[in-house]
């Protein structure tokens, strides 16, 4: 029997962030993360696999990370957890005893059970060493490809598959692509980037069938068109990956995720779970959310670091922070859209600037940069915003992430202090946030 | 005589931005700005000009921004003021009566008075459309210049004229080049992207005369050097231009500001001063600040306009946030720097990450990112930072200045919630800020 502080269930994002975290918390406590294979995937990198960077090995994150931080590592598969007798055991038959346990099993990619949907050459994006290979093998010799679910990831694999010169459809039963995603000016703009590169679409339709004879030969569509394709790739959603924790008993939520509170313990205060496997509530509505992101993950697992022999830190919601590039046009949002903000029937204003990312305007390689950012009337607090522009807008997104999750207000984010250069942002004058937040003021006064 | 609400002096970053943040907050108020030129140049954008911009009106600041405000914009020279009569007089005759007045007159750029200083080819960095247009057509005949200082203009400038092949020699008196700005390591680091560029660096060396029959010929060094040179410009500095300002009776503060108060405004409450001209302390000392940034003169600008008729936000200080781009090496920092917090006795403790600004490290473009963040100790609360990296600098400096100005603790930024993409970003795992925080958190368990 081995006897371990910590146990870490699953070494992704989730599982390798609590071991970090726990040893510069607990610098005392032995940590081991259980893992099926020697190495992890990135998983906001693979769709770049594809295209960009080429290869499974080349997309792996860095081993010296865990070693580095005093945790063991094994490659192995916990098939059962007794929490009465705070054992695990492994395929290996291996038995750990652990004073901690933390679930990082993250989720499995949804395959609907449509006709055909078990053929050879129908592929889902497994987080998986070994399975992408093979579906990275088998891309040699696509030459039509269907991606089924017009978000993020199925945008991002049919923009890298577009690299390659491979004919590409991605269809999506909502009325646009990014629907769930962006607000709507920006799914118009994805939309006309994927048709600059010769990517189909075809939205507002559902995928009825997979059609072949012994491989995928098609697809066939809800209004009667049938879509000739030798690949079929799936990319609508996730479900948590929960039947370890099911079996030890831990409570799940309705959504079949592992229930856990807001300092990331599940129903047993021993047990935490952290990631794609953990259930979430939003942090400006407090409801649940289907919100699955390798960053949310990640600020989940620094939570339950900090917490596991002492309550440092609560986490209070998923503000959602996400940002993406297709073609040349990189997009990103945080917390809740204009969108999402009238859906939820929450009297918002709007206040928007138009800037660039560098400055003057006659700097090469300058990008326009447009920023929204959508404030709740009563309290004038940000709870969200949107902005497209160029490389600087993932920062852009994590700066406005930070000011939701930190509750400013249009006053605060107007006397925001900031830092210009030509080379790297927009003008003094010019810099979208204040610019933005006083827009609103303006509109509030009204 | 005209009458407006609020008369503006001087129309550069922070005229124009009181100007439009005033007619946001007070609609029915008319806004009238003075200024000695039709255009404004972008101050930061100056270096810009003589090597990757080309041309003074490819960097002006855009006119629209005022006329779209509803303010107006006079051509002309204010004075004299007279605070009784609320009245200025501008050189064409013009007289205005205002009820509020901002003075937003800038700085003027720093020349000691040596043996020379008044020879022609010896230059300094006026904000003037027509003095750099001067400038810019001198250095077509320019072989070798002289660059007197190595803080941020200098070596922006230097870098610049070398990409037009001009031999260039930068003089510091301090040890290092950009000593005052950033941290040792970020300046033995600018050094060497210097001596790649070919650019000779003289630090710890002041500059005791220029020589020349006419003409600069070349200039004498404290070491006994004398380097041959037909242009010399400086880039030690600027004094603020209150000539204005003191004729008409308003208090200066000890180092020849306009004394101004948390609300920008000056000892006359009527009367406001933003930007280079006005008194500064520094956000986290408390104490008067040299610092000059147009980014400064913005945000101050944004706290005046809100202030004119109702005092609706506080000026509590700059930050002091700043990045800049020598060679293929950008570099920010917010806040106070390790070197600064040693100085002031402050007793801090330091957090570091290391990440890439893209991921995969084999995602093309990619740039390694380093980040140093400086924790008060006692409370654990950020007081500055500091990073190295790709063109995602200037917003991950923004970010740190948002978290000092929003005084967040070391806890709060490991607990921070953001997003990732391999195109735009560190990955989930790898994110500098919470891996920074939690090293500086593991620091003070010790």
């Amino acid at each position: 029997m081995r006897e371990v502080a910590l146990l870490v269930v699953g070494g992704s994002v989730a599982g390798v962030a609590v071991a970090v975290s726990a040893r510069r918390h607990y610098p005392d406590a032995s940590v081991l993360v259980v893992r099926p294979e020697q190495d992890s995937v990135i998983p906001c990198g693979i769709p770049y696999l594809f295209g960009t960077v080429g290869s499974c090995d080349r997309n792996l994150m860095p081993a010296e990370r865990l070693s580095n931080s005093g945790a063991d590592l094994a490659i192995d598969r916990i098939t059962a957890i007794d929490r009465q007798a705070r054992t695990a055991t492994a395929e290996s038959g291996m038995v750990v005893h652990w004073d901690r346990l933390v679930l990082a099993t993250g989720s499995l990619p949804v395959v609907p059970p449509i006709p055909g949907a078990d053929l050879p050459g129908v592929y889902a994006v497994h987080k998986s060493v070994d399975y992408l290979n093979r579906l990275l093998a088998a891309t040699t010799e696509a030459r039509r490809v269907v991606f089924v679910g017009g978000g993020l990831i199925g945008l991002e694999l049919a923009d890298e598959f577009r690299k390659r010169h491979i004919d590409v459809t991605v269809v999506e039963m909502l009325p646009r692509c990014l629907d769930l995603v962006f607000d709507d000016d920006l799914c118009l703009r994805a939309e006309s980037e994927l048709m600059r590169r010769e990517i189909r679409l075809r939205t507002g339709t559902r995928l009825t069938g997979i059609e072949g004879n012994g491989k995928v030969e098609g697809v066939t569509l809800d209004d009667g068109d049938r879509l000739a394709a030798d690949m079929v790739v799936f990319g609508i959603g996730v479900r948590p990956n929960t039947a370890l924790a099911r079996d030890a008993g831990l409570a799940l939520a309705p959504d079949g995720s592992i229930a856990v509170d807001r300092y990331l313990r599940t129903a047993d205060p021993r047990v935490f779970a952290v990631g794609d496997c953990a259930s979430k509530t939003h942090y400006l509505t407090g409801l649940p959310t289907g919100l699955r992101l390798a960053s949310i993950a990640a600020s989940e697992a620094h939570c339950a670091g900090a917490n596991l022999y002492d309550l440092r830190r609560e986490f209070l919601g998923a503000v959602g922070v996400y940002s993406t590039k297709i073609g040349s046009l990189a997009m990103g949002l945080a917390g809740l859209g204009e969108k999402q903000a009238r859906g939820l029937g929450i009297d918002y204003v709007i206040g928007a600037a138009e800037a660039t990312d560098k400055h003057p305007r006659a700097m090469p390689g300058t990008s326009p940069v447009s920023l929204k950012l959508v404030f709740r009337r009563h309290s004038r607090v940000l709870i969200g915003g949107q902005v497209a522009g160029g490389d600087t807008t993932g920062e852009i997104t994590n700066l406005i992430g930070l000011m939701v999750q930190q509750r400013l207000t249009a006053d605060a984010i107007a006397a925001m202090q900031y830092g210009t250069h030509p080379t790297l942002t927009a003008s003094p004058g010019m810099y979208p946030f204040p610019n933005a937040a006083e827009a609103a003021i303006a509109r509030l006064r009204r």
